[in-house]
């Protein structure tokens, strides 16, 4: 058996997200469709974690494992050839049987870019969120940096999960501005539910001063939702890169 | 009665074009459905031509009457917060009654932008044309000044129409390359069905050396399709100005 790793990219605008299911079309259905046409084998593609409907991907990781000898080299192609264009596959490498896409996982990093006040573009619609007051970078960048460590994020994922354990660390939030827009970067061990677009919504009501410093500790510390922002919308969410080491 | 004259962007990719059909989702059909919303009459609005499935626009024109005494500055606030994100009003005008977006047209500029070689991004998939094959750029511009001038386009047109009269003047074609990425820009008195995508298609065969500029005087002189290149994809393409004077 053979175990590969793939960089994929994916226009998230017209798949009911990453995750396989009946009758939708997802990144994961997909792309696993494409694998199974080009070795005639059954085959499950295990993700490094779902996106949601709308939501982008820049450097998607997943692996999987098949018998058949193709070489590595000429599976980018082949799979590019029958996989619809808004997605790419950017990389395989044949890998470590025992690599997993998921449980490997190390770092993740998402962007989230939003334009501030103005009007959007119709052409930006899916792939920009748009906030329409404006904001301080300075307080949404004081803000940010409560968040950088290991906390409970409880305060900071949508309600409609299953986790229990809310613990993640965050390694770095960028927040760099573009004229009328707005790129925030996170990286971090793993996300919850939401847990970026929240993080930016937070962060955006900090800037624009609805929300304080001490809204986001007390989000923090009592892991009440009703302490952060609003959820973003899922347009303006690239998830950028994941890394193994 | 009032005559206003609307500017307008759009995203073309989840419409079946600008013309209004039952049924289904149309550039026309969505803002005549938010402005009798706004006015509560029944109104049509005429645009400057129709675009295709799948084509964009970056200042489309269309007009409409209405008796509502709505003052014109108030009217694109109103009408974007009505609209989609994917159309965006950028401009109202009042305008004489006799204003006519179609019959009042003088020039219309079409933008093509088309990657040539490497591998698209699945972001720009619905924005971006692909060409697979590398193009010189010098054989095109000697194209394309063959094209310039008034001529009949028959041979540039798809059979799928019921114009009788081909003659058409184009004022200027530009070609600029960035990068892989080749942006055409043509402005012509009017345009016939496909004829923006077919003289791309044609000279971009001509700069891939499957044409010639020999083959694009006979598809001029002749009117026959088949001298000319194939149909241009319409993700590339962008209705970029309408002038009237």
């Amino acid at each position: 058996m053979r175990n590969f790793k793939l960089t994929i990219e994916y226009d998230g605008a017209n798949f009911f997200g990453w995750q396989k299911q009946a009758g939708r079309r997802t990144v994961q259905g997909e792309i696993e469709k494409a694998i199974s046409t080009m070795t005639d084998e059954e085959v499950t593609l295990e993700g490094s974690g779902r996106t949601d409907r709308g939501v982008h991907a820049l450097g998607q990781v997943a692996n999987f494992k098949m018998e058949n000898p193709i070489p590595a080299k000429k599976i980018k192609g082949v799979l590019n050839n029958l996989l619809p264009a808004d997605i790419r596959i950017l990389k395989v490498e044949e890998v470590e049987i025992s690599f997993h896409a998921r449980f490997a996982c190390k770092r993740k990093t998402y962007r989230y870019v939003v334009q501030v006040g103005g009007q959007r573009s119709a052409l930006d619609c899916q792939f920009l969120a748009f906030f329409p007051y404006s904001v301080d970078l300075q307080k949404m960048t004081d803000a940010a940096k409560l968040l950088i460590g290991k906390h409970n994020f409880k305060g900071f994922c949508s309600a409609d999960t299953n986790v229990t354990n809310f613990e993640r660390e965050i390694f770095d939030i960028s927040i760099k501005k573009v004229g009328k827009k707005f790129a925030f970067e996170v990286t971090g061990s793993g996300f919850l539910y939401n847990m970026v677009r929240i993080i930016v919504g937070t962060l955006l009501d900090v800037g624009r001063g609805m929300l304080t410093c001490e809204d986001v500790k007390k989000a923090l510390d009592t892991g009440e939702r009703k302490h952060a922002g609003k959820t973003m919308e899922a347009c303006g969410l690239y998830l950028k890169k994941v890394e193994y080491c």
